[in-house]
């Protein structure tokens, strides 16, 4: 029944509507405000309209998000996930770091990290009994002129051998998370676990929407950094395991093959560095960290 | 810093992304579930590379959406007043209901339907005591070719007149909502009492979201309506109070001059509708609606 002029009346409302919610932002006096809602307006706006979206489309967008919701709490932190898996957080970390020539490129923030971590010196184990075989991480961080930046704040934290954080676990110890600062001539060491590919938590409704799509929720083994130093832009990253069967398919789309780094096995010995004495295999990644100055 | 080669660069590992993340839900063998998510991909991506979003910007999001999720439950729908403020739910009531010459237009459903509502004969007063004064609502059911629908199932809620929903009070008793059916000739009537124009719940982030904008919570006085019957496009619209002061300031977009009524006020009377003897004046509204086939 519809005519050519119900469609040019359908196209006209559907346009009109869209400007009558971007206009009722008009009376903000915040700018930058006005515009980011303009372009979510726009965005969210043409998607409805691209898809002609079903109103049990749009319930359950509804639902998703209420059960989003439900499962949150200060340990699980799906609209983070949700965002990982849309892609989204590692496009915000794209458009904040752009390329730049030497810096070490960022990827998610993720959802495990936590604010007051334990401070560590130089060379001790942050692991607090994590199981996992030993693991020696070290190296140095520089400017990308390459001059030494001293006394740079290094944040880690990553997963046991066993995928998971310590925040997973029912005690909520922390283990294998803290902080050290490198020393005055740039450089940094400490021990921890070597982390293993684990499954982004997957019990909720970003899990659905990985099964409905038939994705894994698998993401690589890495170790997570934050790197900051006064005149420098605080990097944010990773550094992945080289060889990790999930390189290719991050449940996160967080691999940047420059982030890939070679865990070497040793063999047990008495003579790891900064005196452990191991009676097992350990691992040693070297890890060279390139600051970006503030613009 | 920026060279032309890392603007280049940027550029192609925007788009890379996008690309790789759609990929990603290449695997589903559900059309319509693949053609939805890409667009919104694409969509929210594109946000995302517009305004250039900032990392803390994206920690607003989350904290925003964290919020959002808190404040919901049975009774409290934050992620549907969101999508209400933003159009998305006007926009896909948009496109679910295209003009259809003669049919009733269709506006938001809202967050304050209630599942199971008590049923009612016609006629009969579905206020329960709600405070206001009481309203007399009347009218008939018929398809877009004039023919009388028989037997409509009529779905009604509306706010008392100090504009709260029965669910927003503390003893959450229902009242001033239910069903009733017209008759073989398509015929409805009740009784309840005339809405006020209320604010939308706005003690929690959609609130303050309006706050930042400079927009009022405010909407018009309406009764919503939900109708459906065999063979008829279910319809969920409200009607809305001829002279309320809103009516140009919905928060949510929900008005459409088609359904303004004008509520006329009647003296207090001894021979009101239905044999009600009342000392106090009352309003009538009529309501014709129209439905329109399943295509």
């Amino acid at each position: 029944m519809s005519t050519f002029d119900d469609v040019t009346e359908q196209v006209r409302r559907e346009s009109a509507l869209t400007e009558e919610v971007i206009a009722s932002f008009a009376g903000s006096t915040d700018d930058r405000f006005r515009t980011v809602m303009e372009s979510l307006v726009r965005h969210l706006h043409g998607f409805v309209r691209d898809v002609r979206l079903s109103s049990a489309e749009w319930d359950e967008a509804i639902a998703f998000l209420n059960k989003a919701g439900r499962i949150t709490d200060d340990h699980r932190q799906e609209f983070i996930l949700l965002s990982d898996v849309l892609g989204v957080s590692m496009m915000t970390v794209g458009v904040n770091s752009p390329p730049r020539s030497r810096a070490t490129e960022s990827t998610v923030f993720g959802p495990f990290f936590v604010e007051a971590s334990p401070e560590y010196e130089r060379g001790q184990d942050i692991s607090r009994g994590m199981s996992g075989m030993p693991c020696y991480v070290h190296g140095s961080v520089r400017s990308v002129d390459g001059a030494v930046v001293p006394s740079a704040r290094i944040e880690v934290w990553a997963a046991d051998d066993e995928g998971f954080y310590d925040v997973q676990h029912a005690d909520q110890e922390l283990a294998g998370r803290g902080h050290l600062f490198a020393s005055s001539a740039g450089e940094y060491d400490f021990w921890t676990v070597q982390p293993a590919a684990y499954p982004i938590p997957h019990d909720g409704p970003v899990g659905d929407l990985l099964t409905a799509a038939r994705r894994s929720p698998m993401r690589p083994a890495h170790i997570h950094f934050m790197v900051s130093a006064d005149g420098y832009k605080t990097l944010i990253t990773h550094i992945f395991v080289a060889g990790d069967p999930w390189l290719d398919g991050d449940a996160v789309f967080g691999v940047k093959s420059s982030l890939i780094v070679d865990f070497f096995e040793h063999p047990a010995t008495s003579a790891a560095p900064r005196g452990r004495r191991l009676d097992v295999p350990w691992s040693e990644a070297v890890f060279e960290i390139v600051l970006a100055p503030v613009d």
